[in-house]
């Protein structure tokens, strides 16, 4: 089967069972209507980045952003339960997009920035809409059915403290990237891969001695990515690199010990 | 010692002992007297982004672009003689820039673009000088002192054939990403970082049939990063990733044998 073009239907929006009906409006369906120029009867694939997606047909059209369509089948795909959740110090990068699109390609559970001692600016009170949206369009080019949950850690170190005590974070280990770890501090890929996991970036320029102290003090363990400094962008990616790595490599062993 | 600001200086243009003298010249000596406003009697880091790198002492300037400098101490990094030359499918994407600066903070020995059937335009003739100063200025960021090697493999596939078979390559192994490769021919990290290894990666769109076989048929083994499709420069930085962790895991596993 050819790729189906894929869109997103927001989940409060989904169809429950097939042969059930919905509407897709606004941006997307201007794109389905306006540049694909869809017609009734064509298909087209949705998801709704939690992990449903199925395949539609368009039965009627009206105006040039709204496209009701019908449920031909659905697929679920259960909540992964391991992987990262990278705490990213806040910058005014326009790497943040690039970040956003990578941590959907990667699996990354989730996103949350938070304001270091040596950020640029201040992060937004909640995720920006925008975030989302590039996280959208980067699950449409690589097919994955779920999103990044993205969050506003607030209140610094403290902040991410909090984040990783709370009970209903369930994380299995909780980790800094930390210029002054031991080179030999390596993360381990399978431990990363294994539940869900906090991992700590500080912002460009790095965290500051009290704050990566603060981290260590609260168990969080410090992790060496090498001699030299990497940049924001790059330590992100090699973490959810190895992570996805990981994960493919434990499913392999486990699918040939069956 | 506050880390110094660090400059490049070509090969052709580096003494040889201390004591002895040299010119920085052009866009390099600007920055360093007209944006750092640097004086006789400042100190200043060079390296050649081949091994070689040092401590100079400014002793006269004339106009805004000269500077006539002092060797105080110089060092050298033996060329390194494991890791990645990437084989990048061309794509008039925006995106060379950055997959450049990382390959400088990841290591690669080298970079190679090449075109594929499914390429968008056209690489250059030979390597772009701008290329070149990308990563002349990752470097500087992340204080690497060997660039990558930056070249142009002409002749498609064909033309990777015969750099894989190019005795003077001295390749330890060779793979190509293959989107068909069984998802559980993963790529093995500690033989990427074992000895100079190629790995081909196909344009943004993937390789066609043909080019994946008839690369498989000259002994690139065929690897999958995974059942979905990564972005261009997300499966060269996860392969450069990989090949950078396997090396400092082996180079940590060496030393606490000895």
């Amino acid at each position: 089967m050819p790729r189906l073009n894929t869109y997103h239907l927001p989940p409060n929006q989904w169809p429950d069972v097939e042969g059930s009906r919905t509407l897709l409006t606004g941006p997307e369906a201007r794109h389905l209507l306006g540049v694909l120029r869809a017609k009734p009867g064509d298909s087209l694939r949705l998801f709704d980045g939690q992990g449903r997606s199925g395949l539609f047909k368009i039965v009627g059209v009206s105006g040039k952003d709204k496209a009701e369509l019908v449920v031909e089948s659905l697929f679920l795909e259960p909540m992964p339960t391991s992987g990262l959740v990278l705490a990213l110090g806040w910058n005014k990068s326009s790497r943040r997009d690039w970040v956003l699109e990578k941590a959907v390609e990667l699996d990354a559970l989730g996103l949350l920035f938070w304001q270091a001692v040596r950020s640029q600016g201040a992060p937004p009170a909640v995720a920006k809409d925008s975030w989302q949206e590039k996280c959208v369009q980067a699950a449409k080019q690589c097919g994955s059915v779920w999103l990044p949950e993205l969050g506003i850690a607030h209140g610094g170190v403290e902040g991410l403290i909090r984040v990783a005590a709370d009970p209903g974070g369930c994380y299995a280990g909780c980790y800094v990237l930390d210029e002054n770890a031991a080179t030999d501090a390596l993360p381990d890929p399978a431990s990363l891969a294994s539940g869900k996991n906090l991992v700590v970036i500080g912002p460009e320029g790095g965290l500051e001695r009290r704050e990566a102290e603060a981290l260590a003090q609260s168990d969080f363990k410090p992790l060496s990515l090498g001699p030299r400094p990497l940049r924001w962008e790059t330590a992100a990616l090699y973490c959810l690199g190895l992570a996805h790595f990981a994960a493919r490599t434990s499913q392999h062993s486990r699918s040939s010990c069956a």
